[in-house]
């Protein structure tokens, strides 16, 4: 039998994947899990979006060009004006979901053997994609105590070698949901400008930001328009995470130019998330605001309920809609897994159970985010709170083994 | 500024959208053109699939299993069993579009360095993955005057290294139309067998063979089911080359295990074009029935015709919808160009023209196919009348600049 490859064997199982199959075991048994380990939004899709869908005219689904439908790219011209970025459609090139944005931006900017730095813990899939493109990921450790604010200019110039290439944030972030300051973006800048690196900035929780502030994108950073790629996706915004469409976006036309290339290779993004997204992105203003101030609540809430628990610890996120938290165990992964595996809630003959991300997996140093959970807070509110009502009878049960 | 990655800066583009700017100036002064160039089937696409799009009842478009949904790989299973093709649903993973099943199985199996063997001229887009992955692409010349044949086993046996992981061979073929026989693949398994190779087997043309005879696919070699894997895709087969729903087939665990790692980290393929894949998968074999009629037509329609044409050469295509021609010009490349830029057919005031992808484009080597183009049938065949008389009238012009 041929053997894989050492990227093939090596690579990582999605953290928060890993322990789908103890999930279906419990429901299987009757158990009903309460989701907190994906952030999969509850919330519908738009109507007009959907309706765009069921009055779709074409005859023939066919190829769409590979950088994207004109009509969406312009729609999004539009939408980026909102923020007070002025783009020109040829900016932006349309990919399948935010996923393959990183991927190509990967592709496009870096060799194998090349460094990206990252703050840790960091979305997991970012690692992954590092793998495919033969990247090192390079990581700065963001703190649970300093509530995962960006690490100090200082040890991001520790972290840069001659093989640096890039910098890669999320902003706002997933798994933290921290909020890049003003300042700490003009940091990043500074950095990026002086070594002469690529700014990658996964913003596709922009919209969920919850400090009042207006948002600050790294396309809007000065003196670095050729630095800066931005990484984008209708998926959260729209609770459209199923029609895969995301968006590169840069200045730099090396970039685009390249990156182009790359997708011409696999002909186009999809055609029919396409036009939910064309739908999705003009005249769902209220729409917008109603899924904001729906998951501010939810924030509120959940926060606040967590930190009620006996030596549970989450910092209070500005943004995207995950924390976090510390919890008193000593293996958060062992818990997670025993969550689903030994313990349900059982009250008047219904049993309940928590799945959560061990922070491990959003982590590339052993041992960093050991009792800590990311958790998304994407239920309705009376599910978030039985969820919290469970999390806790679990850590007594658990301390009590 | 940041430099581009050298993989980033030598991607080649695609041969068939290099020529798109020229095509696209000819068409601002009014010329009509006939995109032969491109595999963008013209038929519509099955009513059954357009109705359940128009049906949809989901409120939130969310993720699909990163796998692809369960239901889909059930209908494809039926599917295969018609072709005699025993399957589990777990040993289908469904990718976006043949496309990415094609990288995904170059990153499971192959490491940067490693080298695959493929025929040539080749689908150009495996050269872009290739790339992606780090891979050597070695080359075996099929030549015209075989009507691009399987060459003999020696050939493969002597581009075969210690680095060689895989055969990719792509069945019927793109570009060329040719048909492996059973005795070519009897021979390509003994090759992959006594080696220890992958076989990758692209067999998104399946359903297009014309020679009357059963298609025999590499899922159905005896002793060789940890080799294969299979690349499919519904693009072609029920005209939604716009969905983007393809996948990867294969009996070897360690490889299905592997890409759906992969798969986790791009989260999930299009969910709204499995919605429609699947709904063209069943029940549609009156439209599967119709649809290669028209393209069996359109094929003895079109070969003759180029036959016609004085100096031109085309073998009679057993499969697909390509062909790969002789021209009677030096370099083909700059024909296809001069077709756009400085010739048009002008009758009763109606300007026309023909698009057509250099051959060299699908070549690794140098000078290979210079003076060949992949013509693509996927016109009807008043269009494909009019295209020969314009190819006709554009190389008697050309010859006599």
């Amino acid at each position: 039998m041929p053997r894989l490859s050492e990227r093939g064997i090596h690579m990582p199982a999605s953290p928060i994947r890993k322990l789908v199959p103890f999930a279906e075991a419990a429901k299987e048994r009757g158990v009903n899990v309460y989701h907190l380990n994906i952030g999969q939004p509850d919330l519908p899709t738009p109507h007009k979006a959907m309706d765009a869908l069921r009055q779709i005219q074409l005859k023939t689904l066919a190829y769409s060009p590979s950088e994207g439908n004109l009509s969406l790219r312009r729609e999004l011209v539009k939408y980026y004006s909102r923020y007070g970025i002025g783009l020109d459609p040829d900016e932006i090139i349309v990919t399948a979901g935010g996923s393959e944005a990183v991927l190509l931006t990967f592709m496009a900017c870096m060799d194998p053997g090349d460094e990206v730095i990252m703050t840790e813990p960091g979305y997991a899939n970012y690692i992954g994609f590092a793998m495919m493109a033969g990247l090192t990921i390079k990581t700065v450790p963001s703190r649970i105590e300093d509530g995962f604010a960006l690490p100090p200019a200082s040890e991001f110039e520790k972290a840069i070698s001659p093989k640096t290439k890039a910098i890669l944030i999320c902003n706002p972030n997933n798994p933290t949901g921290y909020l890049y300051s003003p300042e700490e973006l003009f940091q990043l800048r500074d950095i990026v400008r002086d070594h002469d690196l690529f700014l990658i900035s996964d913003e596709v929780y922009r919209e969920f930001v919850y400090n009042g502030e207006p948002y600050v994108s790294a396309l809007t950073l000065f003196g670095v328009s050729d630095n800066v790629i931005v990484i984008d996706s209708v998926s959260k915004r729209y609770s459209e995470c199923g029609v895969r469409v995301g968006m590169l976006v840069s200045r730099n036309k090396a970039v685009l130019h390249s990156v182009l290339k790359f997708s011409q290779a696999r002909l186009s993004p999809p055609l029919l998330g396409q036009l939910v997204a064309e739908a999705s992105v003009e005249g769902t203003e209220e729409y917008s605001r109603e899924c904001f101030e729906e998951y501010k609540a939810r924030r509120d809430f959940f926060i606040d309920g967590l930190n009620k628990i006996k030596g549970v610890y989450s910092p209070m996120p500005q943004g995207a809609f995950y924390t976090v938290a510390k919890l008193p165990v000593d293996d958060a992964e062992a818990f997670c897994k025993w969550c689903l595996t030994d313990f349900c809630l059982e009250t008047n003959g219904k049993k309940e159970t928590v799945m959560m991300a061990p922070c491990s997996g959003f982590c590339v140093t052993p041992g960093l985010g050991k009792d800590q959970v990311r958790l998304a807070y994407v239920l309705k509110i009376p599910d978030l709170e039985r969820a919290l009502i469970v999390l806790r009878a679990a850590l007594e049960a658990y301390g009590n083994r």
